[in-house]
């Protein structure tokens, strides 16, 4: 019968398969975030062009949708490497159903771009349609990180994503304004939604912070201060206080968009950096996997040989010694040395890993919990949005409303609000 | 270059893998629960026979461990018969680990049960071994439970597993009551013990009414009102409001220990209803994805024979409908069928994954949820243990307390508690 030294080893196999998976999934996130890049830049001079009725931009978007195909692509490419054998990817059923989604949405591409060339389409629902196609794009990644079992892995997964998730608000307001100057005018859908765009960059951006480590950190605060932050403030301010109805300059249009690819374009550097140590970390576990698993084997190696007796029960006083964690100190007395070296060695090597599991396990809780509190928020929006005919922004402040008059947490009120989905529903036209 | 449709159907043989990875692991929990079962019988007889100073009950336990012996050989035979290979199981570094654990605590049983034969272990403290040994094979059970992706089976896991625990609450509660009947004196300690034990079952088994189908529930109602609840709680009363330090009539060990053990033996029909759901279930949601499965393969043998022309562009009509999910109602022209019925049939199917998969993941979210919060109280408990030298029920105790004087609720004492984790350990001595 197998023992527990061989399942031992089989858990630190099973892991470094997991680890080498997580290596090729980095790749391919990789590959999507500068996909997700591409496309937002297009969606940025598309509402360009189409703010300006046509009249200018056009050749810039030309040169972007150029870009945006040869990215496109690669990640087929990279799609196309993937092992879509059963049971060759740990989270395939999701994974391959979010690919699938996403190769559908860049087989649409062409038709949304004539329908932008023909100006067939307003700068509202295109931003909608590349919203659309970039959320697909961000469900891979989001799909290729879920398998993380290692909570340091998962902690850089979880910062990168909502990184990630923030740079695509920030792409939304660089198109959602760069429509408003190329239009000239301030529409007061697009100001509440411009600054509900901003809020909820941040609030991203804070879950990056208390999840990334302390070197992207670093570099995230650097790049602040090197951008033309100045400047972007100085034009959402523009955009914020403009009276509703009121003109806008169309010649800060470049300005605007320059200064928010600006700051894009450093995002992306972040990201980079996040994906780089992502692949480091996965290396670094890697190689301390395969040391463990070599000792392991040269454990099971010296009960096999002659003289190890491995057939022999092993002693009852050393195996007694297993139960005694359970126990209060004072309850067990002082313990000699018992059962052979050996014995020992396997005995301890099967308690760490028992403990290693369980801190492993907590902190995966952690890691879960802050997460789920962001997922129910937005179920909640959505719920309200749905059955109460809310845009989003409205949604959320009905929320922070309640939350701050009942003195909860958001988190609080959107449990409630998702408790009462039958009363909600029933309500609806 | 694969298609989405190719990746459609990859995505839906890595569910249907699962899903016979899933049968598999539950017959795994089934034995482990009979394992569970048997040891939490021999726990009850041991602290019988060692309650009555080796007196009484030694042919019973010597019987009851004949019978954990042979369900412990059909549980190493289960284990054998996984499959141990890299990336053969999906939690396969987790699961074996938990495996190795519970194969080297097995191990350790000879030496246990020799040391409770010479007397040399308290109740306590072979209670707590006991306890030690079924924790980590309930903790296989976690395990084996953590890969389900779909939410109706992840239900059923989450009902199962907090039925086990619950039980093993009711197992304690048998063992510490068989203990102070058969010593015949009233510990305070054990009383106290005795109570919070009561207290975990009744919050475990909410959870698994909570979670468990309307089958499930029905079954445990009955039996509930078909056992000896009312000699239970009689017992209960006498155990629970005796004068500590006061005397225990010896004379009801063995009722306490035959009624406690009917309810166990009940809840184990119970937990088999359980598993064969779980099968059922699994079966059923296989016999879907064959058929999607067939229908993905047909459309795409359509798509390439002769007359589909499946090289041509599609129709850029068609694509352009996967956008108008994203858009408002109003703002879509009403849409008139373009593209081949073909083409359609792919876009539906597409889309209806992506929904598919959106909703499946908000109540996957929900559950973990639910679970999140139990194990946030849990942990927070463990601290308060660890560094304040409280014990598990003093540490509810005061929780309970904080929140009701805060009008909080538990969860979110536990988690300040856990905030302040460096606070603690700083008082710790």
């Amino acid at each position: 019968m197998k023992t527990g030294l061989s399942f031992l080893m089989a858990a630190k196999q099973c892991e470094m398969a997991d680890l080498r998976q997580l290596q090729q999934t980095s790749a391919l996130v990789q590959v999507t975030s500068r996909m997700i890049h591409e496309l937002q830049r297009e969606r940025g001079l598309s509402n360009l062009f189409l703010g300006s009725r046509g009249e200018r931009f056009g050749e810039a978007l030309q040169n972007q949708r150029a870009t945006s195909d040869a990215t496109a692509l690669e990640l087929r490419t990279a799609f196309d490497g993937l092992e879509t054998g059963a049971g060759r990817h740990d989270n395939g059923a999701r994974l391959f159903s979010r690919i699938a989604y996403v190769l559908h949405g860049l087989g649409a591409l062409p038709g949304l771009r004539s329908g932008i060339q023909a100006l067939e389409w307003t700068p509202t629902t295109a931003t909608a349609a590349y919203v659309q196609l970039i959320a697909g794009l961000l469900a891979v990644v989001c799909e290729a990180a879920d398998t993380a079992s290692d909570p340091t892995i998962s902690r850089l997964l979880v910062a990168l994503f909502n990184f990630m998730q923030g740079k695509e608000f920030a792409g939304q307001e660089r198109a959602t304004g760069a429509a408003m100057f190329a239009g000239g005018v301030t529409g007061h859908d697009a100001q509440q939604r411009l600054l509900h765009l901003i809020d909820s960059q941040e609030r991203c951006l804070q879950v990056f912070t208390d999840f990334a480590s302390h070197d992207t950190r670093s570099l995230w605060r650097e790049c602040q201060r090197a951008s033309a932050l100045a400047d972007l403030e100085r034009m959402r301010r523009l955009l914020g206080t403009a009276s509703v109805g009121g003109p806008l300059n169309t010649q800060f249009s470049q300005v605007w968009f320059d200064c928010c690819s600006q700051r894009m374009d450093e995002m992306r550097l972040v990201e980079n950096q996040m994906t780089r140590e992502l692949l480091d970390r996965c290396a670094s576990q890697l190689a301390t996997a395969a040391r463990e698993l070599e000792q392991l084997q040269a454990l099971e190696l010296r009960l096999h040989t002659p003289g190890a007796n491995a057939d022999a029960d092993p002693d009852p006083r050393l195996l007694e010694q297993f139960f005694q964690g359970a126990l209060p100190a004072a309850s067990v007395p002082p313990s000699q040395p018992v059962g052979s070296q050996l014995e020992r060695s396997v005995l301890e090597m099967v308690q760490a890993q028992a403990q290693r599991l369980q801190s492993m396990a907590d902190e995966l809780d952690t890691v879960r919990a802050s997460l789920n509190e962001r997922k129910v928020i937005e179920r909640a929006k959505g719920l309200l949005m749905a059955h109460r005919q809310l845009n989003e922004e409205a949604a959320h402040k009905a929320m922070r409303q309640m939350a701050m008059s009942q003195n909860k947490r958001l988190v609080d009120v959107a449990e409630a609000v998702l408790a009462m989905r039958d009363v909600l529903a029933a309500g609806a036209p």
